[in-house]
């Protein structure tokens, strides 16, 4: 975007209009040079890169402001795990067309985004494309030098905790897409609604970062599904866990369709989209964390123990049986 | 990529094999992380962002090992035209498959253009695409604190300056459409070669950028065409030029097509994807600019001077008349 300002050009003018509004940091020179400059005072700079295209991260018909927010929300979900404050994003945009009454709504959610969670656009590109839309954002954030907070550093004993609540985001998709979940609510508007929310618009736990910064021993954020990942952060600290299936908080319309059978607990803990923290927390930090996190207002639940062991995170039911997984995560490919 | 590192994954392979090999910089975290750490020591660091798309930048049948290099080297001349020394980069690659085949010597040219250019992968992204393939980068680099150079800064009196020479690469996609310069250039491979090489593998000029920084008043990188990137630095400086359309540098086979009349100079001065240096030196720094893109080993030929005037800039034949161009640079809308 900042290298495609000429002037008289489509691109030129789409650039003005939606998104010079939203470069609102010194160092993005209103989007009028090649590129920005990322002050990074004292701190370290956390880079973090995800992109979503259409069909495969979000649907054609999801309203434009949604997508937006997706794009960037997925990426300060990254920050607000490692700890990090955001400090600013680019954007590169590939489009069909430039189509006014896409980009509008596009823009304004991304900059109603921007501005809620203190992340301005510095910059970016616009290009076009013969095939679906795609938006990539590399997000930055700062944290004290040394402080991020890493997948490896999770030690036996700790206790095993996430945010909100788990799986919803994947029942939206399945309601979006027209499956049990959709048949099965299709006298509930209410918690259809807000399953759906819960896919189009992740809710990134930025308000616990420094609390994650400060009591965390490890962190990740849950995008893939929370066995896969929960596996990785494992895999990266040499240990492993012990969850208690029963433990892991539900949403009441996710509760309720995993009471009837329509969904099962493999599809609510391997589902993708989740968007919240997963951190390992040490018992001498617990209350600490537990009071951050109250103050921040973001709910966080302890839903097991981490233990020295090297084989894969184990879920137990409410007797103590194992479940067994047969897939703990969304891949690409 | 940093955040999709599960076991067991297609995915997860795909980043071991092909991109860990790549991610040679502390910071990276062996891609192991959710996000990297950029260290700013005490440098601003500048920060660009371009993709390029399969069917609009490159071409399907293009080597993968330039496509890689392309993705990456239009991002390294952004950086030599700011000034800036290449820190690292973030990698978003959409693709339909994972393809061996295709990946192998893709992460092979990455690796080596990492390597010779000192620009490390720190992290990415890898996401499934049903439509054409996507290389997204956003690269980093710094400068000694307030030093980018920007667009704004030429003053009237300036020399307008260009590195290498111009419009070879646009002659380049011609040929590989099968266009008039491939039929002119029938009999002369070494010629085909050498302008599809310039489309395929831009050659930023990185070695230039200490002498950019130290000498230049603005500069930016032409990559849509001379003649409007210039009216882009000369907007952003609030000045005008003159530009002596006989002293462009040209290649041999760029300068033969345009003698014969297959080529016009039009599509020379609007052509995409030069990706080399136009900078405004002031009269008093010529000579030490000069030599030192002697010493780096980079051609840089006066086109033009800057004037005091908002129009846009002059192009002027032999004999001081100016010629009128229809269009001035491309456009994605």
């Amino acid at each position: 975007m900042t290298d495609r300002n000429k002037p008289a050009s489509g691109e030129d003018s789409l650039i003005a209009r939606y998104f010079k509004p939203l470069a609102t940091d010194p160092g993005a020179f209103d989007l009028g040079d090649d590129a920005a400059i990322l002050n990074a005072h004292a701190d370290d700079i956390v880079v973090t890169t995800d992109a979503i295209v259409e069909g495969v991260h979000f649907l054609a018909d999801d309203p434009p402001d949604t997508v937006a927010r997706k794009a960037l929300r997925v990426n300060l979900s990254d920050l607000a795990a490692k700890g990090a404050t955001p400090a600013g994003f680019v954007l590169t945009l590939a489009l069909r067309a430039a189509d006014d009454a896409w980009l509008k709504p596009f823009a304004r959610g991304l900059g109603e985004d921007a501005g809620l969670f203190g992340c301005p656009l510095l910059g970016g590109d616009t290009v076009s494309t013969p095939g679906p839309l795609m938006i990539s954002i590399t997000a930055f954030g700062r944290v004290p030098p040394g402080k991020m907070v890493h997948r490896s550093g999770a030690k036996p004993g700790d206790r095993v905790m996430v945010t909100g609540t788990i799986g919803d985001a994947s029942l939206g998709l399945d309601i979006l897409r027209g499956g049990a979940a959709a048949s099965a609510l299709a006298d509930d508007a209410a918690a259809k609604a807000m399953l759906v929310g819960r896919y189009r618009v992740p809710q990134p736990r930025n308000a616990l970062a420094k609390a994650v910064r400060d009591h965390a021993s490890a962190a990740m954020d849950v995008s893939d599904g929370l066995a896969g990942d929960l596996a990785k952060l494992c895999t990266a600290s040499g240990v492993s866990a012990v969850i208690d299936v029963p433990g892991i908080p539900l949403s009441a319309a996710a509760a309720s369709l995993l009471a009837r059978g329509i969904v099962g607990i493999e599809a609510i803990v391997s589902g993708g989209d989740d968007y919240e923290i997963l951190c390992a927390i040490p018992e001498n930090r617990f209350e600490a964390f537990a009071e951050a996190a109250g103050v921040a207002g973001v709910a966080v639940t302890s839903i097991g123990t981490v233990i020295a062991d090297t084989s894969a995170p184990r879920f137990l039911d409410g007797e103590g049986r194992e479940i067994a997984l047969k897939r703990v995560s969304y891949s690409h490919f």
